[in-house]
């Protein structure tokens, strides 16, 4: 099954992910990952999801996000060029010295070593989701004790999205912008 | 109001997160953020919440997060060292040959430039919020075309969550670790 990234920019209200979310189960629509993040608007989120299924599913996933009242617009990354990124967090053992074999490739893998223990470095690393799973097949070798994901968010190459936006939305950005 | 970080382990069901974002909805909690990425363990998400709101508040989302049969461990991070990260894409424009200014900051705040566009870029940058937050601050008179932002994922620096973990729950881990 393929996996398709939808992202909404929702209303910022008590109850809005609720709704998404209850919808997404009551459909029985498979979600792989789910990432709400601020926007530059504070009256918005951005809800970006990652939805396992064929084309069908996916446009209808679309449909029912479009009715929900507090969804502002839907965008669907199906056959365009886009920027996704997912983020890590994770311990791993460097016990037996091999502090310096993990930062080797952490640093091959463009991470970051955030924090050092006794016998665990904690590495930082984002990028494609391949990426993200490469790096974790090399890292069990070591014994991964956590990790923690954000989810994947995405953008697309070349429009911006804020244009599809409504008209009252875009002069709070050319503000802001502006200040 | 302060925030606090959550994350909760929870089983990789359907409508576990409608289950999760219904009960924060009905009992009007304020959630800033919240992301839900995969684990090390398929049966697992993790999901990180910031909170809104005083240590009661989180005492009582706490609460209500281990109420729910699909949530199998909750930590908080309230008084403990952690280490807090949240991504964002942001397209910035650069019309007027400002490129080289936009590129120079996104160095400075160890950010990456990810696409190039006619007159913007799209710029990758993680940390902790307050960083996320100056950059964006600093993007502002260039022009912020669009962004999206994962939401915060956190992890303790010294203990690891996965001790707290059911005894079944281990097993797994460390098979994966050992292959």
């Amino acid at each position: 099954m393929r996996r398709h990234i939808l992202s909404a920019l929702v209303m910022n209200q008590p109850g809005v992910l609720a709704q998404i979310s209850g919808m997404l189960a009551t459909r029985a629509f498979n979600i792989d990952s789910l990432a709400v993040g601020a926007t530059e608007n504070q009256e918005f989120s951005r809800v970006t999801f990652v939805v396992i299924g064929d084309e069908k599913v996916l446009d209808k996933v679309r449909k029912q996000l479009e009715k929900l009242v507090t969804v502002v617009t839907v965008q669907d990354y199906l056959d365009q060029e886009y920027v996704e990124r997912d983020l890590m967090l994770m311990k791993v053992s460097t016990a037996g010295g091999r502090r310096a074999e993990v930062r080797e490739l952490a640093q091959i893998f463009r991470g970051r070593i955030v924090d050092v223990g006794q016998e665990h470095v904690m590495v930082e690393i984002s990028g494609r989701e391949s990426k993200i799973e490469a790096f974790i097949d090399r890292m069990r070798d070591f014994g991964i004790l956590e990790m923690v994901r954000t989810g994947r968010v995405a953008m697309l190459r070349n429009a911006t999205i804020t244009q599809d936006l409504p008209p009252d939305v875009i002069p709070e950005v050319s503000e802001a912008s502006a200040s």
